[in-house]
């Protein structure tokens, strides 16, 4: 990546911003220079997971609260980083909710970017927080990462995320509260989308009640019966622990976004003040800094291995000629000549 | 782990087992001693991993599974590794399917494990690979393994097993299907449980024509009508590729079951036949050797840093003084001298 692109990419340039966004997201040489290069300008975006079961409705929410931003303030960039599920047959088409966001297609302070996650599984939160610092080095002050809980890939995407909102939604069913349940645990916000819908109380009450059953244990300070949306301005920011709020939204009709979008900002200036948001961010570049360094290792030690003696040594392993300890041990004795 | 101990787990001893089965759970020292030394005996237990959406009957359905191993075949030994969501106010509670097996729990031949995955998630599918070992190397002919799909977890999980069924039950909803798709991909057989309720015939016709729809593509080699449970047996064996037979049961009135039985050996036979057997146990062996192998190469870099260097050079990084980079650069100068 030359200087000229950091710079474009920098500007405002969107060509630019997509070509190191297809760069980064291949994992290509060119891609991991980029990214280094960008580094100097991350730090500042705030990165914001939706999470929630098929039929929620991730998506109108993702869509109504980047409008919201954009209303609410008039410079402030957002970009949606929407990762779909792997399936070939999925692919949206049987959910049937995605939704095309044609209000946000035309704002030249948006970015919509879909990621294809097949055969990147393994790689998944590592290339989503890739393309969030891109992102964010571009300028973009919010980051938007919409995907389809539940499971450990999408418990990893969301750890990368400053706040993290699951969505619920009426008439779900049982069958799936333990799927809930997985993705419960790393709400920051609560939102019951689609609360037009009958059964909406039903499901609030629901969530309440879980978030009372004290699933974060200890960790959790809090006493006294939960606070709804609408007092929410009225909850102190605790520094010993953030109770996640739970809100009703129509996403669909732009009802309760307000609400959501304030939550939000409060958990920011939790994240913030309690020094949660400096933690995360030294968590996430830790992480960084080791994969690099064990991807030179590796790399380092296969240079110095004479041809063919991993697979001999593989081989013996299959045969139970020698343990997998013995095995390393063989394959390490190259390493310290 | 000594050598007698060794002796008393291949000599059937319960006690021994479980003893060596925490100390491998806990991966400290002594359980990777002991799963080095048992290494020698494992690679013939044939693995299957059980996986559906919570509800769909896993438990129900591998007690009946076991259940019938140990009638059909007088001397075989079944294990069975329970992979629980790590949800604490999950636990098995909130579904309430959580069989408890009286009828095994008796049979001197059949070990039932259930795993703790709290905290231990990133390393799931490696502990149960391991624990699987043990039984392996224990002289367990079957270790079955059910998990609660869907996601990343349960994918890395299932992929240790030879065969993996994958549960479906009248009446999920739609709002899961692309749960369902996800799972559906890793399949070698599917399973409609519940079959005596309401709508299993259509939830079986979905499957069937999910299957029909390719979602294994070019890999698939495959022409007609899909077979049914009924013409199993008419279904050769095809080398280049499996189709997933779609089977109907109900397991807590043990019904199916015997035909399930019947799909597992034949999905043995297909992948002893085509190569594909000796293939995963070659993949997994030289995940397990790499795995090893950057283990020792991470421990012995960090103890040739100077102390302190790390988290210097981390809060450079951190301060955006310095690109990840050139930081991994600096750190692996030290790894050369």
């Amino acid at each position: 990546m030359t200087e000229f692109s950091v710079e474009a990419l920098r500007k405002g340039d969107k060509l630019a911003l997509s070509r190191v966004l297809s760069r980064v997201e291949a994992d290509d040489e060119s891609g991991r220079a980029a990214l280094d290069a960008l580094f100097a300008f991350t730090g500042k975006a705030h990165k914001i997971g939706v999470t929630g079961a098929p039929g929620a409705g991730k998506s109108s929410l993702v869509n109504a609260l980047a409008q919201h931003l954009r209303r609410a303030y008039a410079d402030c960039r957002v970009a949606i980083i929407a990762v779909d599920p792997t399936s070939p047959f999925s692919g949206g088409a049987i959910l049937g909710d995605r939704v095309r966001m044609p209000d946000l297609q035309n704002d030249p302070f948006v970015f919509i970017r879909s990621m294809a996650t097949r055969g990147a599984l393994g790689g998944l939160a590592n290339t989503t927080l890739a393309l969030s610092q891109v992102f964010d080095a571009a300028g973009y002050d919010y980051v938007l990462i919409e995907t389809v809980g539940a499971g450990q890939a999408e418990v990893d995407i969301v750890n990368l995320a400053h706040t993290t909102i699951v969505v619920d939604t009426p008439g779900m069913g049982d069958d799936i509260q333990a799927i809930k349940a997985g993705i419960l645990e790393i709400a920051d916000i609560l939102v019951v989308n689609k609360a037009d819908l009958p059964g909406a109380d039903q499901t609030f009450r629901n969530l309440v009640s879980m978030i009372e059953m004290g699933y974060r244990g200890a960790s959790r300070v809090y006493s006294g019966h939960h606070r709804q949306a609408e007092t929410l301005e009225a909850q102190p920011v605790e520094h010993e622990g953030w109770l996640p709020p739970v809100l009703k939204t129509s996403a669909i009709n732009a009802q309760g976004i307000e609400d959501l979008e304030q939550a939000v900002q409060k958990h920011r200036a939790y994240l913030r003040a309690s020094g949660a948001w400096h933690a995360k961010e030294t968590g996430a570049i830790r992480q960084s800094l080791n994969k690099l360094v064990i991807e030179e290792l590796s790399a380092n030690w296969k240079k110095k291995l004479p041809a063919g003696l991993y697979e001999t040594i593989l081989q013996s392993v299959i045969k139970r000629e020698i343990s997998p300890r013995a095995a390393a041990r063989a394959l390490l004795a190259y390493n310290s000549e």
